[in-house]
């Protein structure tokens, strides 16, 4: 078997290594940068592909001998990269947060027989995973709320924060308009907006604000009322709203002493330098998911929570862990025949494949990564 | 009598406005931007001159039949401007804030036969000349505190401020390094340092912060210990750290998609619309200098406090009456031969002329700029 993985960023690096160890697969790593491919060029079974993937010729030349794909691009270019990948006739498990509609995809994905999972990653991923449970097993489920976040163990002012995937990703968080759903019906709210106050224990208290996370849900599942709140420490999101409301998040040119300039390239390049993850820094993952519904004609609720730490062992990041774990063991069932295909399958519907929720959750157990799980009701 | 003002922006305005009621020289107003001029094209003995001062030729030519001329320019072009002044042998009263050292051109003043006198605003301006009585009067000065700000009536989020003068001069004073005197030693602080809150009465609660205002006092006068800190609305000053230390006020050029860009600039170009005094709206000005020494062997102290408003009436800010009338004042007095040249002369000299400190108080009173007072000790 060959799986070829597209990107060895922060995430795809971590992908890797688990294959490398949970699978006997042979692993062809592809990615534009040198530098990058270094971290997994002495792990058993690793081959370095090292080229771009800017256009449909490019990806077609890496996935060729392909039996899985592993989509880990920044999300300005997932999309285009996934469409190739489907064209091609090649199965895929994709991770990249990128701005299109998934499921667009899906008519082409079922003429070329493909199985295509996306956003199989911690949020969009294991949050929807977990909803997609609730609405297998329930009568009915009313209320999901996500609350997520990938922070920095030290909190360095003035942004506490690292970015701990694509930085230019996390920018595109804060200004692309959330969508949520609140009495049956999607409402658009701006990002960063609606900011409160939660309480995590071990962790202290976070805020949680309005970001455009429920993608697929909004068209996958019938769920009243939905909403995903990122994560940061307290103060965050005012320091982003206050660069958003001067203008520095804006992509229109202005013009400055003559020349052009798109507002956002600027900020990007200098909260990159500013939030830049240095080799061995420690991150944390948070995460805490309340479904609410009725089960055999009574009210029940559950709460999932994940606490998730940076691995000293390994290097690896929490972020890395929780996102890449995921999608390693969900590509490790595609390859196992136990996720029924054709079609775009978000992570909510993984859990229609019977056995696939609980194998999810167990892989993850094995490699460290584990829920607080608590229910209420019948 | 012939006074020329050069800069008709928002002090230069209040300026000839003042010199045609409070005068009856003729006033020549010089601006290279049109819509500036058309506020005070309608006053008496008023001529307007449309042409720019960007070379010496061109100051010249706009001075050539002045008496006196009245400096009103932003910092960035002032003090070439006032050096061209002075070479061509007018007496003048400059209130730009611009950062080169006013002293260094007291010896061409002297060549020329010319007083200048400088600074001769607010703050610098009121705040140095109040220091210059006390050393006149009294036996020692040991402390000079002042605090100084001019901020909008209606307090807007997320920046809580307008800029009531140049806003490239208000970028600069949160840039420029600020220079105090502690017993008796200069010393050096970031601008934007040291936050304090202090009470205004019937304004609140303000926050103070070290900027780069002592200017000419560090080499003029001998008093140890010196501090001059602007007045914000609290949370300000974090604001503008925040943008500090991301790199938004570097004027190091940094390339972003293939140009090239200095951060400033386009912070500048961004911020200046963001804090843009709209036509009619209402700003005040708060001061406070605290001065304490010895006289007559005794421990004594001094509070001066200002509290200035927007002059309904006339649409004239209360930055522009605070400053504008000074330098009115001030003009009034050289035309008339009360300040004694030649020289570069600072404001905390002019109370070396007899007369001179009560005749600007008491001209700022007539037009309404009024201080309280209060001294303890003998």
């Amino acid at each position: 078997m060959n799986v070829v993985i597209l990107g060895c960023g922060l995430v795809g690096k971590a992908i890797v290594h688990d294959l490398s160890i949970h699978s006997t697969a042979d692993l062809t790593v592809v990615d534009a940068r040198k530098e990058a491919l270094v971290h997994v060029k002495t792990l058993p079974r690793v081959q370095l592909l090292h080229q771009s993937v800017n256009d449909e010729r490019d990806v077609e030349a890496a996935i060729a001998g392909a039996d899985l794909v592993i989509g880990a691009l920044p999300g300005f270019m997932g999309f285009e990269v996934l469409r190739s990948v489907i064209r091609a006739g090649k199965n895929v498990v994709d991770i990249s947060f990128f701005p299109e509609d998934a499921m667009a995809l899906d008519d082409l994905a079922k003429e070329r027989g493909v199985t295509a999972v996306v956003d199989c990653g911690l949020a969009p991923g294991l949050s929807n995973l977990v909803l997609g449970q609730a609405i297998v097993e329930w009568d009915e489920v009313q209320v999901f709320n996500c609350y997520v976040g990938g922070l920095p163990r030290a909190r360095t002012l003035p942004y506490e924060y690292k970015a701990v995937f694509s930085p230019i990703d996390v920018l595109e968080e804060y200004t692309r308009p959330a969508r949520l759903r609140e009495r049956g019906e999607t409402v658009v709210r701006e990002a960063l907006s609606e900011v409160e106050h939660l309480e995590f224990p071990g962790v202290g208290t976070l805020e949680a604000f309005n970001t455009d996370g429920l993608r697929t849900l909004l068209q996958t599942v019938d769920v009243p009322d939905m909403k995903e709140k990122t994560l940061r420490y307290p103060g965050h999101a005012e320091k982003m709203r206050l660069l958003r409301d001067t203008g520095f998040f804006s992509p229109d040119p202005v013009e400055v002493r003559g020349g052009k300039i798109r507002p956002l390239d600027l900020t990007a390049r200098l909260l990159c330098a500013k939030w830049k993850l240095e080799e061995g820094e420690e991150d944390l993952t948070v995460m805490r998911v309340e479904i609410r519904g009725r089960r055999n004609r009574f009210d029940v609720s559950m709460k999932y929570e994940l606490y998730d730490y940076y691995d000293v062992a390994s290097g690896i990041t929490s972020m890395a862990r929780t996102t890449g774990y995921t999608c390693a063991v969900t590509a490790l069932l595609l390859l196992d025949g136990k996720i029924a295909g054709p079609g775009v399958i978000p992570p909510e519907y993984l859990p229609r494949n019977n056995g696939v929720f609980s194998a999810i959750m167990t892989g993850l157990a094995d490699r460290g990564v584990r829920f607080n799980v608590n229910g209420a009701g019948s």
